[in-house]
């Protein structure tokens, strides 16, 4: 598809209009890398392509599970066609199992099990560097226009979480954290943005081995291969289930 | 009274185990002033003595209002005795107009009124130099003991603002944002630490103009007389109030 107007270039995005629908974009992944707040950077090969690819599979999973996302179609091995939503600035994090930044911030151990899962705001400013907020900072310093979606928010992140669960466990992963962002489109909220291992963090089940971005933030080698598996294990559940299915 | 063991020092206080009982300790307030995690260091002649007078003002009040804290009795101009409570690792702060951390961080401007009170909880290490946290947060990662507390040191919270605010207007006073610290008592939650100028913002209502801690955090001078008129404002309508009630 003719890419068009650049609307957007994120770290590992561009954004474009579409030209005969102006409730349409067309999301071009790059083989960009960041950590960090962008102060690592890197890239691989075909990272791009990875990415889409399981976002893609990610999104329509969720929407066989009926939940709606802001997926339309794939469009070429990068390229996925969307629905233009507006962005409600806020990065929703789950977390089964604590690692990353709350560990840090918190000077708590990596790995620790959370019994039911937490859900964390970040504040989408890059310039602030995307600071963590509770809710009801949110509501009450009107970060978002609307403040009524918090709720709505918050039950699709949990459901999305129920969801993925079930299809990584099945592929032999553990869905660690992950971020989500939502936008709405004609009055529905949608998860948008991208569900990869630049923004999941995938652990192999048996092993506990780590598959995700971590390995690029760490210097701990490998990303490619890992990406690739996570890419490999997810269409192969995604198969079996879709053959059960016939 | 005599000072005896010295169970702990910080930043602002010292405080010590009374010998003839093993369940109160003496609070001593010390003339040093600290602001962004004892980064920028000072002090004035009688501050302490101007911070244990606010202090024992402001628990006296509350007091009298229900609300049960852990001052017992003013021993000397610095010294307070105190029960001794086991402390709650939060700071809690009730933001009634935005000032100070949360502004800076998620970039907003100072000033602006906040509708209903807004409650923050930080994680008291200052080793993470106090990390904000979200009340999920607390309860699903542990961070104290008991979460079931967490509920009413809320609603303990928003008392304490309703009440301070009309003590606070009726000195000529705006009782922008303060610190709460929290400790248990025979299974009791009792307001503890202190309260005064280095841990609450208050303008003057009139004029807007800043009389608390930010004036030495920003350099803006006449810190040693912002803090004496508010000890005079404060217990001018302290004596009104109980010379009303005779």
């Amino acid at each position: 598809m003719k890419e068009e107007k650049l609307l957007y270039e994120g770290k590992g995005k561009k954004i474009f209009q579409i030209s005969h629908s102006k409730d349409q974009v067309l999301l071009f992944f790059k083989d960009d890398l960041t950590a960090y707040q962008a102060k690592k950077k890197g890239a691989f090969e075909n990272k791009g392509e990875i990415c889409r690819k399981i976002s893609s599979l990610i999104f329509k999973y969720l929407e066989k599970n009926g939940i709606e996302t802001h997926w339309i179609e794939d469009v070429s091995s990068r390229q996925m066609r969307c629905f233009k939503t507006e962005m409600i600035p806020l990065e929703v994090v789950i977390r089964n199992r604590l690692a990353g930044s709350t560990a840090k911030r918190l000077g708590l151990k990596e790995g620790q099990r959370i019994e039911e899962a937490l859900l964390e705001f970040y504040y989408k400013r890059d310039d602030l560097d995307d600071p963590f907020v509770s809710e009801e900072q949110i509501k009450q310093l009107g970060l978002i226009k609307n403040k009524s979606l918090i709720k709505d928010i918050k039950e699709k992140s949990f459901l999305i979480n129920k969801h993925l669960q079930v299809f990584f466990k099945r592929a032999n992963l553990e869905l660690v954290d992950f971020k989500m962002e939502f936008g709405l489109f004609k009055n529905k909220i949608l998860l948008a943005d991208e569900m990869s291992p630049d923004s999941c963090r995938i652990w192999e089940e048996k092993t506990g081995e780590r598959l995700d971005k971590d390995r690029f933030r760490r210097n701990w080698g490998q990303v490619k291969e890992s990406y690739q598996k996570i890419e490999c294990l997810l269409f192969k559940t995604w198969k079996e289930l879709s053959d059960f299915k016939k």
